[in-house]
Order: C-alpha cells, then structure tokens, then sequence
C-alpha cells in the first residue's frame, strides 16, 4: 500500500517537472494527504500553480493536510485574496484559525474582509484561544442537540447539520443555554430504539475541558479514556467545541520532539526542517551555556595543575570518570523526564524515584570502578592509583543518579517543565564533581 | 475536572485503606480508567479483593485500561481460573490476547479452557500475529457487510452485530471472499438516504495495510490521513480487523519513549517504571560501551603525555573542546533522529540535511572558538596557545555536524533503527578526535 502510494507520489511530481497540465488529472486522483505531501515539497511559485489549478475543496483539504512547519500559509499570501477566501471558507475553523494566525495582518484583512461574516466571526473566536490551549487545537463544529429530541429527531437534525462538517464521533446534549449536559456516541444513537430521547443515552461518565487546560493534558485526557473526541466548555459550562484524536496525535509527536530535542540541548523553537540559521540560534545558546560550565570543568583541572605535573598518568583517567558519570546521568535524566512526560511521578514517590537511581548509580559504580581501577593498577602497578581511581568512579555515578533523577523532578515541583534539565546541565555537573574527585583524590592518596 | 478526577481517586484509595467493603459503592461509580489508576498503584492481593468484588463487566474495562507496565496480567494468575476466563470473555480480544500472551503456559491453559471456543479460536489467532505489527494490535471485531445491502438494511445489521462491540466510526464493505471492498464512516451512513446501496458510499481512497505491516508505520499511516480507525487485511485482502486511533496513540508514545530512551544510551528494554535491576541491565552494556570508547580518548590523550609534560596548561582546553562538541553531535542527532521518525528524510534529501549540519557546526564552531581561542590567548599571553584551541574547536564542531546527521542516516540507509546511534557513541567521536585534534595541533604548533 504505502509503496504504491509513494510510486505514485514520485510519479506525479516527475510529471509535475515537465507540465502542470499533464499532472492536473492524476493530481485529482491523489488522497489530499498525498497531494499536500508534494506541496510541502516543491518551490512556493509551483504551489501556487497547483493549488489554482486544483478544485476549492480539493486545495483546502490538501492544504490543512500539510504539515505546519513546511508553510502551508505561505500558499495563501501567494494567491489572490478571493480564492484565498474561498480556501479559507471551505477549512474547517480551527485549520483556518491556525493558518490565518500566521499571517502578515495585513493580507489577513484582505482575506478576512471576503469571507462571509458568519464565517469570520468563527474564526476570528478561534483566533482569540491560546495556542497551546484545548481552545487553541479544538474545533468550533459540534454537532450539539437539545435532550428533548427522540432518535429518530436527532438523526434527522444530525443529517441536516452535518452536510459540511468534518467526521464526528458523537453528538453533545446541552440545555437552553448551551451548556453541555452530556456526550451520546454515535454508536449508541444507532443502536437507541426509535422513540428513546437523547438525553436519556448519554454517558454516564461526562469528561470535558475547559478551553485553558494545556494541550498536553487534553492529549492525556483522551489518551487515559480512549476517546476520539473531547468536547470542550467555557467557564459556565457553555459547549465551544471539540479536540478530535487527530489533533491529540499531533500534540503527542510535538511534544515528544520537544522533549527530545530539549534533552540534547536544542531549543524548543526549532524547526526539524528549518534551515542552518533557525539551527544556530536554537543551538548555539546551549553550547555557550556549555562553554562556560565545560570552562568551570578547565578551571578545576588548572587548580590540580601540580597534581598533573607530578602525575601526568592520572590525566589518562579524566575523560573516563566525568564520561562514563556523563552518560549515566543522562540514562537516569532520560528515564525520569519520560516517565514524568508519560504517567507522572507523584510526590511521594520521588524518594523511591531517587533511591533506585542512587542504587543504580552505586552498582554501576563499583561494577565498572572496579574495572578501571583494575586497569590503572595493572598498566601502572600502582594499586594506589587503582584505589583513586575505583573510588572517583563510584562517588560520580552517585552524583550522576542522583542529578539525573532530582533535577528534574525539582523541576517538576517547582512548575518547571522538567525537559528543560538538558543533558548539558548533567553532563556540567559530573564533568567539574568528577574532576574535583578525581584529581582531590589524587592529589590526597597519591602525592 | 482533572483535579476533581485525581481526588477522588485519592478519596477511594484513603477509603480502601481502611475497608474494602465501605469503598464497594463508590469504585462503582468510577470510571474504567480511574478504577485501573487505582490498580495499578496498590498491592497484588488489594487488586485480588477489589477485582473479585466488582461485576466482571466493570473489572474487565479496568483491566484494559491499565497500563501494561503494572503487569495487569499478573491479577488474571491470583484469580482462579473461571473468574479470570469470565473477564477474558469480557476484554476485547486484542486486549485479552495482549494479557493473555504474558501468562506461563500453564496458567494460559487453564484459562482458555474455561472460555467458549469460538472466543478461544478468536483469541488464538490474534496471539499468532507479532506483537508490533499491524496485525498484533488490531481488534478482530469488525462491522462487515456486503455490498448490496441498502442503507436501511445496514443500520439494522449494524444495531445487530454491534451490541457487544467496543466503539466503532465505520463499516467495511466485503464481497463473498470476505475481501475488503471499501469503507464507509458512520457520517456518510447517517447521511445516506434510506434506499441507497453500501457499495455506492464507500470512500474514494481505501487506505488499509497488511497485518505484517510495522505498528510504527501503520501509526504513520493513520496520522497522515486522519483516520480512527485502519482496516487490516491478510494476504489474500481479506478483512481480519481494525487498529483503532487510542492503539495508534500508545504505539506513538511507546516510539517516542523508545527513541528517547536510546537517544540516552539507555536500552530500550528498560521499563519506566522497572526497578535497579531492570535499569542495571539496560545501562551498564552501554556504559561499557561508554568505558571502552573513554578508554580509547584516554589513551589518544596518554600518547600526547609528552606534550602535556611540557605545557600542562592545554589540559584545560581539553573538556571544553571535547565536551561541546559532544554537545553539538547530540543537538544534531536529535534533530535527525527526530526528523527521520517524525516526516522521513528521503535519499535525495542527505545531502542537503547533512550539509546544513556542517554548516552549523561551523559557524557554531566559528563563534566558540574564537571566544575560547580568545580566552586561551589572554589568560597565557600566548597567541598560538589560542589559535590551537580554536582551530580544534572548529575541526571537532565540524566532526559533531557531520557525525551527528550522517550516522543516522548512514543507519536508516543500511535498514538499521537510526536512534541506536546513542550520545554515547557520538561523544566517542568527538572525545577521540577532539583530544587528538587539540593536542596534535599543540604538539605541532606550541612545541
């Protein structure tokens, strides 16, 4: 399947190289993920041919297809404001919202001042919520019917409103004023006998959100209860809208790249696809912070200069010990911060959290002091120098399970996104305590 | 609503502390999903007492709820073998086959002896497909009709076949081979009038994968076109079930967890909430690894020993050219690693992405350097001193861009998972040819 679909795509973008014209049919016969996939790939003035080439529905559907880092705004700024009005208005709101936030607020306002008002006003609401917010990614249609109404009325009602909508899972039951009262899956009203009111169908158990509840709780929300949508309220309960899992799948990828690329030391804002500029602003930060924190490391070794002078050997066994103790606080960071991201860590089980990787950090220690040590000893029949060496070893692996695991959840219970506890901070930490052990233990046992 | 959620969990949890019997009432009116919270987190024979008082139906729905890492298997053994097979009857059969398959055989036995031989035989055939495929977490019940059925005749099949039926968002459409023809979401079924065929409102593109197909890929293939469901077929395109979004969620943050975990050099058997032996296991091989590579960085710096004799002050250069470096190949592996799972990189695209890297480990390389070079330069009154440092600050940001994106994509090109490329190995790199960069150059220029 997914071969084929590939062919296919390479096929038309070898087509699209010679002629537009050629590929206008086979372009109508892609799945619109398919033909935002070749947008996202071609130079804009291309873009702008295929998507004026394309039916309205057709270039819409493509265009909230793609994928935001790859500009799908930029099309509309190279279109004329008519057809991209038309665009706009055949979007569902919340693509809509997202796109026209984008936007230089001039071209907004040429687009704007052509759709229709009802239209506009949806949009410009959806505008309005916090990006990161459950009103942020929630979709304003929702097919919502009073309780009052018998199945056979419902399905009549959901038939009418929902000629234009996207796919939904469930209607919402609200009262006079709009406030939800309950969630009926679609698969109970088709089940429901005829006569039975809606009201009477709905879950028992009602989940919600407000529309300031952060994206990552919602995504954890529908993922802790299966649903494939969420609907969400305003501060008197009123329905606004829905998160759909799509949406939630999305949140998931981004906030796992976030998370990852944090770890590494990357900043959140860059693009995965961006260019060398967006990467050097994102990076060079961290490796500055880096510079200095690995500058501290320098000056401690400089503060043993005479220790290294008497005993250049012992240089050999730096980049082992503040490495090894590196790594190891990273594994310990990396298991917590997922674990955080994941299930949660509750306070009273941070002892445990930290003990186990205090224990880890000890039996890692030993395991592979005592191998280094070993190694020093026999290479320099100085058992001494074995003995500073094993003992350097343990000491920063315990330093390196208990940063790994206590910043972040420091971070955590100070309302820090412990993500930001980068693999960087770790490695500072055991690179100058690593040194400091290393080259102090020299120092008293060995000179 | 959430906080309200965690309270009451805590309030049935401080009850079930005290009596088993008084928190009866009030885990009834839970949710599935907030009952396995509470399992997951109490002792084995607490989870014994409270699954036995709860009706199987509700058992059954916590136990599929929770978390696979708190070994929900393990309650089906402390039951005897018919309450366990009245809640295996209960599961979805991708839910009870996924328990199932972690029981000794014995007690696998036992069980399936006691369930009907039609759920046995359903079962059976699910626990036969590999576990992170297609076909290993798809649900066999499907809702299938012919083709010429009219839409008034499939809402009546529907209301027949579904009763028992977890959610579901559309029919397949099958012909006499039970080879699938199409798909037909709910929506479009509402829609339809009463006396229009199936077969006349299947979707346009039928996206569907074989049951071998990767779950990573099949959850690629389902966020790229939105659906909530995937049909899966075998060989001969015959219908053998569904993968539904909330599979596709667990399967994008078990990914996500696992490439973050290797990211860290930490393997990916590792259980987030395993305990220090578990975590032993899965990081001492790594900081083995670790231990060698070091090793090696060790003894390029021992064979400099000479020099270092003659101008120990270089020593200090070395964490700080080796460690940001470091650095810099990791922000870069996670970029690549990250892009490869979240969009792909095609062949064609390499070079570009690899050039970019260079690039930025240049310019980054540029910049630090001469800060560092500058610090080197003043600190010493030693203009060469400077110049050696940033020279190898740049070489060994040349190396991390480089090693950081084309080690991963070297992998991805030879069919090898892309994020066993671990920091660890990435820091081998740079520690290695950073000392031999900084101290080869010293030796060569300040001796």
């Amino acid at each position: 399947m997914a071969r084929t679909r590939e062919q296919n795509i390479e096929k038309v973008k070898s087509i699209l190289a010679d002629s537009l014209e050629h590929a206008k049919p086979l372009l109508k016969r892609l799945h619109p993920s398919d033909i935002a996939r070749i947008l996202e790939e071609i130079s804009p003035d291309s873009r702008r041919k295929i998507v004026r080439m394309l039916p309205v529905e057709l270039a819409s559907e493509a265009i909230s297809e793609m994928d935001y880092e790859a500009n799908p705004e930029e099309i509309l700024s190279t279109l004329s404001p008519e057809r991209a009005a038309q665009i706009i208005e055949e979007l569902d709101p919340d693509d809509a919202a997202d796109l026209l936030s984008q936007l230089p607020s001039h071209e907004l306002r040429l687009i704007m001042e052509r759709i229709s008002e009802e239209e506009e006003q949806i949009i410009t609401s959806l505008m309005a919520y916090d990006e990161d917010t459950a009103g942020g990614i929630m979709t304003s249609e929702v097919l919502k019917l009073p309780a009052f109404l018998t199945k056979r009325q419902a399905i009549d009602a959901v038939v009418e409103i929902s000629e234009e909508m996207e796919d939904f899972y469930a209607i919402y039951i609200i009262d006079d004023d709009d406030k939800l009262l309950g969630v009926v899956p679609l698969k109970r009203l088709i089940q429901a006998k005829p006569w039975i009111k809606v009201g009477e169908l709905v879950l028992e158990n009602l989940v919600k959100v407000h529309h300031q509840t952060d994206q990552e709780k919602v995504a954890k929300i529908m993922k802790e209860y299966n649903l494939a949508a969420l609907p969400v309220v305003g501060d008197e309960g009123e329905l606004l809208g829905r998160v759909t899992f799509d949406d939630v799948i999305d949140v998931f990828e981004e906030e796992s790249t976030e998370d990852m690329l944090k770890l590494a030391g990357v900043s959140e804002d860059e693009s995965l696809r961006g260019g060398w500029a967006n990467a050097v602003k994102s990076r060079l930060p961290w490796l500055l912070i880096n510079l200095c924190t690995a500058s501290t490391a320098g000056f401690v070794i400089s503060r043993f200069a005479n220790t290294l002078d008497q005993m250049v050997i012992i240089a050999s066994f730096m980049p082992i010990v503040a490495g090894v103790a590196g790594n190891g606080a990273t594994q310990a960071l990396a298991v917590t911060i997922r674990r955080i991201a994941t299930d949660g860590i509750l306070s009273r089980q941070y002892l445990s959290v930290i003990t186990k990787e205090l224990l880890v950090g000890f039996i890692n220690g030993v395991l592979l002091g005592l191998v280094v040590g070993g190694i020093a000893w026999s290479l320099n029949a100085n058992p001494m120098l074995g003995l500073v060496v094993t003992l350097a070893m343990i000491g920063n692996l315990l330093i390196a399970g208990f940063a790994g695991s206590a910043i972040p959840l420091l971070l955590q219970r100070l309302g820090v996104d412990p993500a930001v506890a980068s693999s960087i901070l770790m490695t500072a930490f055991t690179d100058i305590l690593g040194y400091t052990l290393l080259l102090g233990l020299g120092t008293a046992l060995l000179l």
